[in-house]
Parts: structure tokens; sequence; C-alpha cells
């Protein structure tokens, strides 16, 4: 693999397909957000919230089944998911007529089973966790010729991810900085596609969960690194491995990287929800989290943050807020 | 007062007013919630969440602001409000240059009177609920000579309010019903005007609280009554009266009226969560307690509701989430 596995140019060919389909989401500014992350930062938070799925998966789904060839679509794809991928393929595969199965660990969250479902995809349950999965499906593409698309090591992917960071740099304020949570770098990557292109002077930070800090051991040690368990109510970016098609890119293009405790995550929903009454799980909130960890090492910048996804339930949320998480 | 307080022109007028400032607000199905609801009913959510300040009242007021002459927006606006429609109010007059003066009642949401200054207005607390605002509204406009832009007594207010109904009827399915939450009654008599026109088949209901069913009381009565409170956790529709610019309206129009007890408001919120992962105030949840307690009355039929707005705080949705409320 090359370090980029994409180009500026492989953006704005996704966006033109996604146009159609999706609709730019907001960039809104909360001056009570501002004030609890303090440092003067100017907090700027792109609503991926709104979308369809209220995740940005919808955009790397639509983008990479956009891409395929008629062949493919027929046959129908493939992907090991926790939820808000899953449900961004199965979105992107009803609205193309493609057949999608995904493939969630046991014990996945039931609210997001069933919205894969409902959304038309079939559902394998199996293994113990995401990593677990990908090897399920991989077994399963090859037994049912499926086309596998991963959710991260797959260039359309990526390339749809950086679809979010192409409206935040064409139509948003002068931004100093992003803060861009890491699950397999799909959103982070497409950033810095973005912005090595048409703001250099950005500077993009990864936020991971301290619980499942793969990639940012790797990140530190200059090396990839694997760990046994990834056991973060952060779901959406429970990963115990780093990716073929991000690593170099993190490796070479971040300006920092940190971790977030579980408390730390759960305090930026409560953040979310306190100071712009939006709605966010435990992977929507890492960008927040992040932000709040650099603190002043961003003092006095303009910094773009990513709220996605918000599909967290009941039980999770009322232990964020009774302060139990 | 004529029966009919604004045409459908005056919506289309407002939308033209509108178009530049905010972009139309999705309508999304969701198969689980149609399940929790049963009677084999399909539900669309209007997603007025969406909406800047997360409530659709930002129609309401930039109508309104957009249509004032040079002369009276020099001189600034005032409205008594619980939050929402002040907010939407104050992000108008930031947008436009427009000095805001915002009354709410003493022990208002402190969550809202920040929002409601942070863009910008002047909030001057008063009153022991929405009609005594109102009453400290009209002494200020007179002291202050300020512009009164009462948030149901305005055709422009309600032209504004009206844009969400044509939306909906332009662009999204076959509709058999609206639900409309009534605090004012903006909302239902902009469907209503709308749906008149272009869709006569369209049946809209009315919801307002138990706790405050002063437009509900007089309704079934057939003339205007009043309460002596309004004490709802659904402090966006918390109102004791009628309005004269709506009232004639309401009854005309209204293919039915329900109320929701508190605990029906409370259930709404938590249908909206785990079947839509999207977050509601108590009064954003009333259209969908309403369909709720209409329930097999619309047996089969295709339903539109509106989520507006957001903007619960955390001790509030606490008590949402554990049953208490």
């Amino acid at each position: 693999m090359p370090t980029w596995p994409i180009t500026f140019d492989d953006v704005i060919a996704a966006r033109a397909r996604l146009a159609p389909h999706l609709s730019p989401t907001p960039l809104r500014h909360y001056p009570a957000l501002d004030e609890a992350v303090g440092h003067g930062i100017k907090v700027w938070v792109k609503h991926e919230n709104h979308q369809p799925t209220n995740a940005f998966k919808v955009r790397n789904g639509l983008a990479a089944l956009t891409a395929l060839p008629d062949e493919q679509r027929a046959r129908g794809v493939i992907a090991a998911t926790r939820g808000n991928y899953g449900q961004g393929l199965a979105w992107a595969g009803r609205l193309l007529g493609i057949p999608v199965t995904v493939c969630v660990p046991v014990g996945n969250s039931p609210d997001k089973n069933r919205a894969m479902i409902d959304l038309g995809a079939e559902l394998v349950e199996s293994g113990r966790d995401y990593d677990a999965s990908v090897v399920v499906a991989e077994n399963l593409a090859s037994e049912r010729g499926l086309t596998i698309i991963h959710s991260t090591n797959h260039c359309e992917v990526i390339a749809g991810a950086g679809t979010i960071a192409l409206e935040m740099a064409e139509n948003g304020p002068e931004l100093d900085a992003l803060v861009m949570a890491v699950g397999g770098g799909s959103q982070a990557v497409g950033a810095l596609t973005v912005m090595r292109h048409l703001r250099p002077e950005v500077s993009v930070y990864g936020a991971q969960a301290a619980n499942a800090p793969a990639i940012y051991d790797s990140w530190v040690a200059g090396k990839e690194l694997s760990t046994d368990s990834a056991d973060t109510f952060a779901d959406g970016i429970a990963t115990r491995h780093c990716y073929a098609f991000t690593f170099a890119a993190l490796r070479e293009g971040l300006a920092d990287f940190v971790t977030a405790t579980e408390a730390e995550i759960a305090a930026a929903i409560r953040l979310y929800l306190s100071c712009t009454h939006n709605l966010a799980e435990g992977a929507g909130a890492v960008s927040l989290a992040g932000l709040c960890a650099l603190g002043e090492r961003l003092a006095g910048k303009t910094v773009g943050i990513i709220l996605s996804g918000a599909n967290i339930d009941g039980e999770m949320l009322t232990r964020v807020l009774d302060g139990s998480l």
C-alpha cells in the first residue's frame, strides 16, 4: 500500500456520487460548548448525527456501493460492523437495490442490529468482537460469492469519509485544527487527504478510546501493534488492530494522537447534551473528548469536531447521565 | 379576525424568504417506530430537531423578521417565550442585525435562557408563566418603542410555521393524516392552511398536554376558555389561553383533538430515543404522544408527525429515562 490510499480527486469524485442522495450536514458553533471546553478554543461541530442512520458511515457505504460494477452489485456485498457502518451500507444498498449482508459480533447492540435489519440487510451474528466478525465476513464472502466492502481497507470508503472534511474546508469558517475519532481511520485519513490539498495549514489530530488503543499504541510505537481486547462502550471504534489502508497515512499526517477514557467519553456525551442538545453515542463523542484532552495545547484555536453517531441505547444513556460511566 | 389568519400564498411567500437561510428538514420513516405505535400505522417523522436552535420556531421567527419594515427592524423587536420561539427569534435577529428582547417567566429553563443570550438576545425574566410574560413584553414594547412579535398572534409567524407542512406536502409520501402539537397553534394552523389548499384529503389532528389543556378544553366546549395553570414539563406548549389568530381555524379545521398526560409525553420521548435515536424535549414529543393516543383511530394510515424541539436538559432527561416522569 502507498502511504496515501486515496487522492483529493477521489474525494471530489465521491462527493459527486453522494450529492444526489445526501445533503451536506450543518457545521455549527455553540458558545456554551466553547465555555465548557475552555482555553479560548472556538469549537465548530459537524452534525453527522443528522445523516440518515445518524452517523457519517452512510457516506462511506454509499461511496463504496456507487463505485461498484454492475456485476458485483447484482451478487451483493458483505461487511463486518458494530452497527453504524452496517447501517450506512444497508441504507445505500436499499437505495441502489444491492443486497447487503452484515456480520456483527455476538452481544452487539440490539438497537443497531434491528436498524440494519429494518434497512433490509441480512444480519449474521458471530465472533467475539469486530475484528472476529471481519474473519466471519471474509469466509462468507468466499462461500457466497459476495464482494467484501471493508469498513476501512477500501479506497472508496475512505473517499466517502473524506467528503466530511471537504464540506468543512469549502464552506466553513477558517479552521486551525480538526480532531477526528479513530476507529479504523477512514474519517481521519479522509480529512488528512482533503486538508493536505486544500488547507495544509490545518492540523488534524486523532483520538481513540483508551480502552481500545491499538492504533494509538501503534502510532506512538511507530509499528503496527494489536491489543487483546477492545472493551469500550464506544462500540463504533472498538477495534483491536491497525488497518493497512490507513495506518501509514495516520503516521505521516496526524499532528498528534490522544486517547480518552470511558469517563471522558461519557463526559463528552453529557457536554453535547447540555451545550448543544444533540444526542451522541460513545464513538460519536470521542472527537469532543479528544479535544478536551488536548485542551490548552489548542488554546485560542478554532477547531472542528465531528458529532457521529447518535445510536446510543436507553440503558447506556441512563448510565451516562447518572455518572456511572 | 377572520377564521383563517393567513392564505396559502402567505406560506409560499414565507418559504421564499426562509429559503436562503434554512434548508428543508428531512422526513424519515423508522420501521421500529411503526411497530411501537402499532395498529398498522406508517409514521413519517419531520426532523425539525435538525434546525439551528433544534426547533421549528426558527421558521416562525425568521418569517416574521424578514417581513418587517426597515424602520421597525432598526428599533428592535420583543416577544414572550419559554425558549424555543425566543431562540428562533434571536437566531433570526442575529442573522438580520435586528435587536431582540425576549421575556421569559421566572424559573424558566436555564439552558434555554443561556441559548437565547448566546444568540445575542436581551433576556427579561419576569412573571409566573408564559402568559404572564406576554404582559411583561407588551409593557416593555410600549416603554421602549419595540415591535411585538407574538409567538402565535402574528400572521407571518403562522406562515413560517406553515412551511413545515408545505415541505411535507410537496416532497413527502402520500400522507393520510398529520398530528401536530398545539401550544399556541401556529404549527397546526399553518399545516391546515397548506393542506386545505394542496391536499384537502389529509386530516390534521391536534395534540395538547393534558396538564395545559386550555385550547383543547376550548375546542371541545366550542368557546374560549382559560386555565389557572399550565403545569407541564413540555414547557414549549405550557399555555393557559386560546389565541385570537388560531382558535377559529383550529375549531374549523382540526379533524380531532387529543391530550397527552405527562407520562405519555415522557413515553414518547423514550420512543424517539429507542426507535430513532433522536432527542426530543417534552413539547417535541407531543405530536408522537398524540399519535399514540389516537391509536387505532388511525389504523392502517400513513401519518406525519413533527419532532420539535430537542431542548431538554440533563436532569429532565434523567427523569424521563428512569421512568419517574
